[in-house]
């Protein structure tokens, strides 16, 4: 199944969560087993050249996405958790979005200085809980140099949020509008 | 990897979230590729005895585990989510924990009247959350009739309360206290 057709798999709601915005929903694509499957292999085909030794999955959609991903490449999971979650010292993060504030955390112990780490999540906007996540990682010593998204919103800027730091990006589908 | 070693990936965090209790976290499980890998191997052995055509997992820890088994199945993947994550009318259950109370939804639109979904989480203890999670399913006219987690704690009981509303429990390992 080719990324166009996953993309079809995607239903967009309009006026969700505000008025005027269109919400890429991933649900109808994760429930279509061919599509799901098909997804997780074109995400491992890109992983697969980043050389990455381990996935980051920002909870909770990033967890579908990027806990596939990795039991496909046979290399460790690791959550990005909202405040909270964890039961052992986290180190954790504030950033801004939108509208408020939100936090990510993650149990450092389970990443070793200098590890590969690729970011996961099913849609890239502004990229501002990306880019909070990658810094995360790097606070716990990875090396993240990439990042892969099931959907990108090119117009809202998230690539070059990340490229400015350091963080390259793909994604297996775009909505420009 | 046999389920004996996957049991020794999982970490056991004393007093957790309360005095004597002891939290069976399996971060440090899925932070190991080969151990993260061989679970989900173990589980769709099990899911391809009960021949399902979709994979429901309960969020978030539920999603970690089943959406890895859904993609390697080759089958599509229904989030139980915490209310008011889903943009599509959704329909939702309320049940009780231990303290205070919880509710999970599901997008009643992405399940066929008859279809055979295998209920997947974590980690089974009291079984209240599992066993609300299955009558949602069943509301939205899945036949629900397995449910496979990664840690039972039998002496908790929650095997027998899905028994108890006809769901066959299985899981890759028990801890007896």
């Amino acid at each position: 199944m080719s990324p166009a057709q996953i993309k079809d798999l995607i239903r967009t709601i309009p006026d969700f969560p505000t008025l005027g915005v269109r919400f890429r929903d991933i649900t109808t694509l994760i429930a279509h087993g061919e599509g799901f499957q098909a997804s997780v292999a074109h995400l491992a085909e890109r992983a697969a050249r980043s050389g990455a030794d381990m996935v980051a999955g920002i909870e909770a959609r990033g967890f579908i996405f990027g806990a596939a991903l990795a039991a496909k490449l046979g290399i460790g999971f690791v959550p990005l958790r909202k405040p909270g979650k964890l039961p052992m010292p986290t180190i954790g993060i504030d950033y801004a979005l939108e509208y408020g504030e939100a936090r990510l955390e993650l149990d450092p112990g389970v990443i070793a200085a200098g590890q590969r780490v690729l970011l996961i999540d099913d849609l890239l906007a502004t990229g501002g809980t990306a880019v909070a996540a990658a810094e995360l990682l790097r606070r716990a010593g990875a090396n993240v140099e990439e990042a892969l998204f099931v959907v990108n919103l090119p117009h809202l800027g998230g690539a070059q949020a990340l490229r400015a730091v350091g963080v390259a990006v793909e994604a297996l589908v775009s909505f420009d509008d």
